[in-house]
Formats: C-alpha cells, structure tokens, sequence
C-alpha cells in the first residue's frame, strides 16, 4: 500500500499478509472448482498456490514509487519471474508447473487465469484486505461468493449467472478504492514527492556526491540498471543484482531519507525533511491537463523563492497524470455463463450499462510545496 | 422483512430495531449538516427524529402480503399517517411538527427529504442492517460516509462531490439487494403462498364459512375494508378500525395458518399446511411475459390432479411480474454539489453511465405445487 | 432467550439458528478429534451432530416460563427424547444411535459428553450467539480455540493444556453473561410476569371460566399436564398431547396474552395488559432472603391498592431466588490435559482459583407493580 | 508489539494508532465521568488527552529489546518526561497542566489514575487492539462499558458495581493476553535474541571493531548511556541525545541487523542471519529454574559444536525468567463503588476469588540454538 498509511494509519499490512490470503483464497477456487466437475490434479493445486503466493515477490520497497526512480530498466514482473526461477532452482524444478502457469504457457489457461486475470485471487484479496485496513468499509467485494460462482468453460473462467450482481458490485467497489484510497491526492502527493526525493539523491550520487545509504540502496543509485545487469554475473562482494534488491527493504529508503534531511543539497534536503515530517506538498487535480501558462507561473514561483534552477524545477514541481479504469475488457473480459449454458461478456450480459467503466478515466494533477500558496 | 428468514434464517430483525436505527442516523445527519452552518432548530430536529421513528408504524404485520391480500384498501404510508394524528392528539400536538415533515408541508424541504427521498434514513438503515442480517455482507453501503457528504443547497439535500463513489456504490449494492434478498425466488415463492392462504381464507370467510381467526384478525377476513373505514366510528366492542388494526401483528397470523391446516376446505388446508412445513411451490422467472400455452398447460395439470374448479385455479396456480428500479431520476433525483459550487443530478456528475439503473427491469413468474414436476 | 429482546432488542435469533450452529461447532470438533486419532466412526459422526441437532427440540414456547406455569408435569429433556423417538420411527431406526448418545447409554461417553456437559456444542455455540445479538461483546468465547484444544482420554473429554486460558475465559464469559444476560434484572421481571399470566389464565381456566386460547393452547390450561399424558393415546381429534405441544408456539402465547387484556378477570386482564405494553413490575435484588416483614407490608400494600384477596396476592407479588453456579465440579468436570500426559481438573490445572466459580451464588428478589411505589 | 508479529503476522499496528486510540477512549471517559457530576474543566479534558497521547512516547523501537540492551541507563517514561518537556518549551508552556497529570502533582489525582493505573485507557486501548489484530478475539475487553462505568469517590477512579463482571472479564482476557501473546514462547525466543545481537554489537563496537550502523544508532552502540547524557549538552553534530534518540526508529534496527549477517564476527552474523531469517532458538519453559546441570550440559554442547569462548556462551545460550501478574492489589487497587455508597476493593466486592490473580507467576526460561537439538 506504499504510503497509504500517511491518511489511512491503519493500512499497515504487508505483502507477506497478503500473499498468503490470496493463497487461502485460492484453495478455496480450487475446491469450489473441483466440486464442479473441473479437473485440476493435486499437482496443478499446488503450483497454482505457489504461483499465488510468490507472484508478487518480485515488488521492490515502495514498489510504484522505487519503480519509476531508480529501479526503472525492469518491471515487478520480470523480477517476480526471475526470482520464482532462482527458488525453482533451488527447489529441484519443483516449480515448473508454477512457473509455467505463472507465464500462461501451461494447457490449462483458466489456471493462469486464477493468477492474473480480471477476477484473480490477487484482486479478490486486495481488495478486501485494504478496504478492511483503510477503514473504507464500502469497498468490500463478496470475494467468497463470487468465488463460489466460478466456473470453467471453453478451459476459461467463467461467473455463474447468478454471481452477476456481486461481479457488478466487484467492478463498482474497485473503482471506488482506486479514487478513494489507492489514487487518494494526499497520498499521490507523498508518493510523487518519494520519487523525487530518490530522483534527487540518485543524480547526486551519479555527479559524485556522498550520501548515506546502506550497501544495497547504493548500487541501485550509483547504477542506472537495465534487464541485463539482474541476470548477469555476481555484481559486489559476491552478490547478484537480484540478490541486493532481495536485500533492499523499506526500511533502507527510511533510514537514507532520514539522513539525507541534514544533506547538504539543499533541494535534496529539503524534500526528505518534508517527507519524513509530513508536509506534503499541495496537489491540485484536473479533469484536463494545467496549460503551459498556469505552469509557468509556479515555476516561476519556485524560482522566485528558492532561486531553483530550470534543470532542477522538476523535483519540486510535479506534473503528471493518473488513469483508473475499473475493467478493461479488450484483452482480458470477464465471462458470465448463462443460465441456457452460453458464454456472454458482462457488458452484454448485465441489465445496466458497464461500458464507462471500461473507459479509461484520466486526470492530471501537479504537486508543489505548500509554502507557494501563501504568496 | 417479511418471510426472507425462510432463506436467510438470521434474517428475524424487527421494525423495531429499525425504526431505532433509522432515528439514530437521523440524529448523525442533523450533526452533519448542522456542523456545515445548515441551520436545524431543536424543534425541527426533534420533530424530524419523530417523523423517521414512526414513518413506518402503519405496516401491518408481513406487510406486503396483508396489503395485496386481506387489507386492500389502503396504503401503509395512509396508515402510517393515522397513527400519527392518533398520537398527536395524544401528546397535544406536539408531533405537529413532525407531521408536516411528513406530508412535505413543511418549509424546509430537506427534512422531508432526510425522511423520505432516495437517500433518507429510512434506506439507509434499512439496507446496511439486511445486508449484515442477511449474511449478503457485499450489500452493505456507507451509511456513515454518505451521511458526511450530505449538504443542502436550496433547500433540497445533496451530496458533495467526494462522496460521488459512496452514491454509486449505494445504487449497487440496493440493486444487488433487492435482486438477491428482497426478491429472493424462494422468498417470493412464500410470499405468494402467504397471499394466497389468506385470500381464499377471506373468500371462504365471505362465503359464511367458521374459520378460526383471533378477532383482530377476523375482522379483516368478514370486512372489505376502505379507507372510510379506518376514520370512522367505533367497528366493533368499542375498538375503531384502527385499534384493531394496532392490534394486528404476526403472531395472529401464524396461529391462524397453523390451524387452517385442519380445515375442511382443501384448497386452505392444503395452503396453510405448505406454507407451515415449508413445502414451497416451485417458481419459474423469465425476462418475458409466460404465454397463455404454458400457463394453460399447467391449468390442466392443476386441474387433472387435484380436480380444482376454474374459479380456483388462481389459489395454486400464481402468476406475476415484479420490477426493480435501483434509482428513480424522474421524481426524487439524487443531485451532487460540485466542486465549483453548481448541483448536478448524479447522472450528470458520475463518470460512469447510471442511466441503465433508473430503468425499470421487469421480470414474470409463475408458482405452482411442485408436485407438478413429476409427470 | 426468552423474553431478553425486552431489554436486548436485537436479540431475536432463533433456537433453529442455534440448532444449526451448534451442529457446525460438532462437525469442527469432529474433525478435530479425529485429527488426533481419536476414533469416530462416520455413523457416531452422524449420530452425534443428529443428537445436537435435536437437542432442544423439546423446548416449548419461551421455554422456562412455560414449564414453570402451564407445562409442569414434565421437563424439556424428556420431551425432547419423546419428539427423537418419534423422528427414529419416521425415519425406521435411523436415529437410535443418537438417541442412545443422548441418552448416555452410548459406549463412547465422549460423544455424549459433546451433546450434554460443561463444554458440550450447546453452550460454545449459545454464549457466542448470545453475545453477539446482545451487543455484549465481551461476552464471546472461543470457541474455535476450544474446539481445537478437544482432545480424548480414558473415553472422557478433555482440554489440552494450551487452551487453559480460554477455558477460564469460558468460565468468566459465562458467569458475565448469566448476570448480564441470562439474568439480567428487567428480564426476570418480565419472565416472572409471563409466568404470572399463564398461571392466572389456567387457574382460571380450570375454574370454568370462558377465556380465549388456541386450540393447542387451550389443552395445556385445561388440563394438569403429567409425564403420562405425553406417552398416552390420542388426546383430541385425534392428536395426542406431543403433537399438541409441538404444535403450540410464542405465537400462540401472545395471541392469547393481546386477549386477555380485555377480560373481565381483572387480575388477568392487569398482568396481559402490563406484559403486553411493557408496563414491567419493579424488582428487588438482594444477596439475603426479604424478611417476612418487608413482604408483608408489600401485601398490604396491594391489598390496600386493589383489593386483591389473599390467594391472589401471589400474582402480583411475585417472591423467588434464582442462583448462578459458572462451573460445577461434582458431577461433571472439565478436565486438563497437562503436558506430562496427565489429566487433571481445572481447578487443581488452573494456577488461579476457580473454586469460586463453583460455588453457587444465590439472589433474592421480589417483583411487584411500579404504581406500590409511588405511596 | 515488538516482534509479536512472527507469530500472528497481522500484529502491524503502531504505536501510533495506539496513541490516537487511547486519546479516543480518553474523551469517551471525560463525557461519561461529566455527565455523573465529576467535576473536568476544559483545560484539564485538553491536559489529560495530551497526557495519554503522548504517554508513551519515549518508547524506543522494539522498545524492550532496546531497553535492555544498548540504551540501558534510563526507562522509557523518564525518555517520554523528557520530550513532554521539550514539546513544552515549544508551545510556551501549554502542555504544563499535562506533565503534572502525567507525573501525578496534579491535586486532582483520578486524572492521572486516567493516564496510569490499572484501568488506565493506555490498557484499555491497547488490550483490545492487540487482541483484534492478533486474532486472539477472546482477549477482547467490554472498554465501552467499563468507561460508562467508571466514577469518582474521594479524588479517586472507581467503578461502579454494575461493572464488576466486566471487570473480572478484564483481568482474564488480559492475563490470557500476556500468556497467550506478549508472553508467546516464539516471541520470547525472537525478542531475546534481538537484544542478543544487539548487545553483541555494542560489545564489539566497544572493543574498537568496525560495524554498520545509521549515525542515530552508531551513538547507542558506542556510548555506555546513562539518564545524564539525555539532559546533558549536544552530542554529536550538534544534536543532543534526545535528539538522537527521536531519530532512531525500527528501521535503523532493521538494516543494521541486515548487514551484520555478513559481519567477520561469527557469533554477530549467526544471530544476526537467524533473526532475519527467522531461524528462531528453541525455547524451554518450566514452572522452575533450571539446574545449574541442565544448563551445563547446554554450555558444553554449545562450546563443543561451534567453539564459543566461556564469555560469549550468554550469546547463545539465554537464561531468564518472566512474570505475569493480571492484577497487584498493592500499590493501585481497582475500586468498586457498591450500591450502598461504599468504595471497596474489587477482591472483597467481587463473589469469586480474584486474589490469585494478584499472584506473581513467574515462569523460567532457556533459548539456545536448534541445532543443539539434533545431537
């Protein structure tokens, strides 16, 4: 949940928590499938489960915000991959069939389809678990009964037609945490002001500068890191890539930005002070994108009162934009089985109208320091 | 509820508790909107607490049922109005007020809508304490958060626009509720039979056949009752209408099936001792009016078993439509407060199409002993 | 629970509800006996959640009160085997061996004690359920942790030593529960006040006087009820008198109660119309008995008030104890499972003293009308 | 919690959280003590909910770890005073009235008992969040209403004996609590041999060795900490002890144990590696201490596998016992007010034996690496 907890103080679950909800969850898709009539061997039960539990290992700390700052060459996914291979090894290819579904190259699609799709046990738990967490009660899905109401046809996943309300009420709810919660301004501000704090220290570093940092946070600043490098040869003391960014935990971006608040880069410095003291900056946000003018105008603001450079107005003021769209349902649809046995999409199989949610909605905000509004 | 605790046994909360609930949101929606300089005098918001305690008092014992059986006419809401005017008179005029908010004739129109609009206390309550009674916990809205964004803006409620997501999951959740609680097909199936049981107990009554009723309950079976009735003189041992109508509750009911099981009139027997042992007709439900073939077939089969006249087919042979309409835009809209200060109608202000949901979905049905489905 | 919805207005769930509960609880300890290699057969698995399951059916209508007023001749365990051996011959023997459980006479004395004994299915399931529709949340047990803590020896139940705080926490739950609860001071009130009324209604009755009943009903006030009634021949239309009982339900209590409101025995018409609106007697609670002085000036009181003659001061002047023992030791213990393998009672296992718990604590109390207070 | 969280994983919640809660309960009981005539002015509601907020907040991470371990020469309240006073300074005095309630200098002294007693809202807060997040639900406490219970008599916190089954509950659920999960061998055994690594940290860095720290924790392992260095001048970087302190987090920790798995020094990188990869020492407990020839026969098993000199064996071979009292009697009673007036002791109100609960149990305890086992 990143930094969530700075609005939500209750959002402090873990990965860990969350990995193995979604494996229950899935123990009770199989059983659910398997009362069915849908043929899934205890083989294929387990490497579906070890595919749940281990398909979000490869999420760095602060992933989004690690992701788009200093780990940028490689997405959680291939990492995930890499790490699910280097256990397999370890485990004797135990593993294989895990992988293989994992990567959806394993016959049966509808396993892979219980890993990642629209309706995946990684979802069915999220969603769940952070609405209990946040304290944002509304957002709660019938995860056991839309689980109750899988089916399996055409070696796809299917809804029964009779869990169609609580697959409404699925995409409804999503969409609600996702502005409500996940996409919330106050932590859209801490987030983007992380990025650029990590944005920061990595450019120093990169000209030369010291700066604390545990081992394994410093390789990932002193180095601009593509795919090649995490597969490649041992990179320090022995280590591989992987395994320093199996050592790098949140608690090595805490403690760098708590020191680097005494740096003596004063932009550096600044923005680690406010975030570990909480004065986020102000966010605005808009349906259409801020004009060239109105831009211009809080640049020239920042450089009024802290004499900024143009090449370093961008770590403190942040332009970007943010999409949320509910279900998409180009590649990946979610099925409903009728009642007379035929496969229908859930925009035609629902009575209302679920098109705009499958409509990307964007929005565009900028973030600057608090202290601007005052002028 | 009704019978719905013949599928959801958890299902036995009382108007009571809901009546309490209901006043209990009402008195967070005066703190609400009193914090954000709406003006509610104390009088009003102890005559607008009143109005929602007793804006349910005139249903009668399972209500929906008794009204399209034996106590046809006039409406709850009518009812509901006549106690209160009792009641008034009773405490000497101190629910006047109470009562004007009621009627809507009072001039601040938001506190009828606090009482009676698609967002009142009423719905409120209601939805939240099924949904969790029920066990159908992905019915459950955010009552709390919806009653934070509240607002007034001339004189008529709205919601700000933060809580946009709050509506639509608030629309969701009452259409998944009505499609899988309220008009449960099991549950309509028992509602249909409890109509049945007492329309031909009237009848049989009408035609000058002993039947066991407790005397509340008589009266209603020997009388076509109109609302001229219910304000007229004393009906019978001193008792207006009215006082018997008070007097009326479940438990007169149940005791009266439970004894028609052993009348000699088999159509009543044969109804009370289904209903009583939960053996209940098979439902058939389709999007399409059933034709007149079908229904006649069955007519046959009801004919050729049980050798019922035609008169009577109608007691075991049931056919109906229902209609759910999530949200009503025409009449009593739902309008959002907008960041810029204009009010919208929530259609207009959501991102995502609600049309669909103010469309009225009708589905057909038809209930018959499922004795039927074996030849 | 009775009449406890008087003072706990959520507290409606029914006995089938706990029926059902309490045989989940015996499933899971089912499961976890057997986990443990404790033997039981798929026929004792099924004779005992049928032994749970039917364990109260015995009950009639607001169950104490009635066996204290108008069913007195017999207890409910008894008619319950009645009802069992009923069903067992329905069902051509299916249920002997879940009578036999019941009854004790079952080899395995284990499986009975899972039906009847300080830690059978019964009460792990009617506290929790109590607690929760209460709102006395600090009334809930573990009953899961307790379940899984079951274990087996010498054919007797056992606690593992694991589970020792929760069993104290058991005890302590359901001592708070029965003071608060159970016992609590405007539910007596109201009990006794029922049992008042039924007792007035069969005095009465038996005097010849006419009064309105169901026809259930009206056998229990007609006649003095004893155990040989029960097992005896056809009673009336051909109904014997266990037919009858099953047939009477709360809703031929109240029905009767709404009536006697108006009769013209003014004692009865007194008390139905004080249950019925909730106008309760004060009581009086006290560790020691009232002295003969305190009672006598209450008589004369009433005497004064209403003229009531000296046979019936007992309807209105209502004198009992009641007691509360959390755990009795003697006849059936709960019994520790130590980590060296040896079984010891909780009292001597627990390192503090639940002696206590054992003793019986016994209150007096005296229910009267509010108006005696008022001189 | 401190390490609580390797047995129930969803133990993650804050001190934080905690702090804000106990304030929460501490406005429940200021309106509940209000409304019965006590006597809090505004000023003191605002002194003694700064005081519960900021109560603990000289807790350091891990707290006990720390405490007894590298910052061992002052308590954690004396650290908590300290920042009181320096927030103090900050706000010109205006938290005055809340460190005199704090330190118990304040005349009315039942506020402090509000802020530190045996019914304090520190326990009432932290009970029952502990055990939600634990999932120990049966440690839950009825907080509510032994808020709406509590009263004053004589300067003094009492509650009122309708409370007093709530009461008991609360001194079970909390000794349950202590056994069942502050208390849990395995948390035990990881908390232990976190101050294990810890001291043998410091002990290294005394003797001159180079070790990976963050600056904040670098100036605990190098400094022998008494209570005048926190008072004393700035210390380091012009930053005082306190300063140093407040800096100091979990995630110091956490990084620093990191890297010291791969320290040269043996005994540091083992028990470093075992906490973070959770390969936690077994835990031996008895009811008394162990021989000095059990514990011989570990030393010598410890000595002959890995070598460790006489000196280091306390690294690896940990020796302690733990107490658990739910309730001392002596220095501040819990008090009941009984329905006469008088104020007594919860031992002499309550009818079942609570003075065992007063008993000091105290249980012993040896951890020493699994592989000892094996052997």
């Amino acid at each position: 949940m990143g930094l969530s907890c700075i609005v939500f103080p209750g959002v402090n679950h873990t990965r860990f928590e969350h990995a193995i909800g979604a494996a229950s969850l899935m123990r009770s898709a199989i059983a659910s499938l398997t009362m069915k009539g849908v043929e899934i061997t205890d083989d294929e039960a387990e490497a579906v489960t070890a595919a749940i539990l281990l398909h979000d290992i490869g999420h760095g700390p602060f992933s989004h915000a690690l992701e788009q700052s200093i780990v940028v060459g490689i997405s959680h996914e291939n990492i995930s991959l890499m790490l699910m291979e280097a256990l397999n090894e370890e485990f004797d290819g135990r593993l294989d069939m895990a992988i293989r579904i994992f990567k959806n190259e394993y016959p049966k699609q509808f396993l892979h389809q219980l890993v990642a799709s629209q309706l995946d046990m990684d979802r069915l738990d999220y969603l769940r678990r952070d609405s209990f967490f946040s304290g944002v009660t509304e957002g709660t899905i019938g995860s056991d009964r839309i689980i109750k109401m899988l089916n399996v046809r055409n070696d796809s996943l299917v809804v029964e037609y009779k869990g169609i309300y609580s697959i409404e009420k699925f995409l409804i709810a999503r969409r609600l945490m996702y502005w409500q919660v996940y996409l919330h301004k106050t932590v859209l501000s801490a987030e983007y002001m992380l990025m650029s704090v990590l944005r920061r220290a990595k450019e120093l570093v990169m000209l030369g500068q010291e700066l604390f940092a545990t081992p394994a946070l410093r390789v990932f600043l002193e180095n601009t890191i593509t795919r090649d490098y995490f597969t490649g040869k041992p990179f320090t003391n022995g280590k591989t890539l992987l395994d320093l960014f199996v050592e790098l935990d949140d608690n090595d971006v805490v403690v760098a930005i708590k020191q680097w608040q005494f740096h003596e880069d004063k932009i550096l410095a600044y923005l680690a002070e406010s975030v570990i003291n909480r004065k986020l900056f102000r966010i605005r946000i808009k349906n259409s994108p801020f004009s060239p003018k109105e831009v211009l105008k809080l640049e020239y603001k920042i450089h009024d009162r802290w004499g900024v450079k143009d090449n370093d107005l961008g770590y403190l003021l942040i332009k970007d934009s943010i999409t949320n769209n509910a279900y998409v349902a180009d590649s990946d649809k979610i099925n409903i089985l009728m009642k007379n046995g035929k496969v229908r999409e859930i925009n035609d199989a629902s009575d209302i109208n679920l098109s705009s949610l499958s409509q990307t909605v964007r929005k565009y905000f900028v973030c600057y320091p608090k202290e601007l509004d005052i002028n």
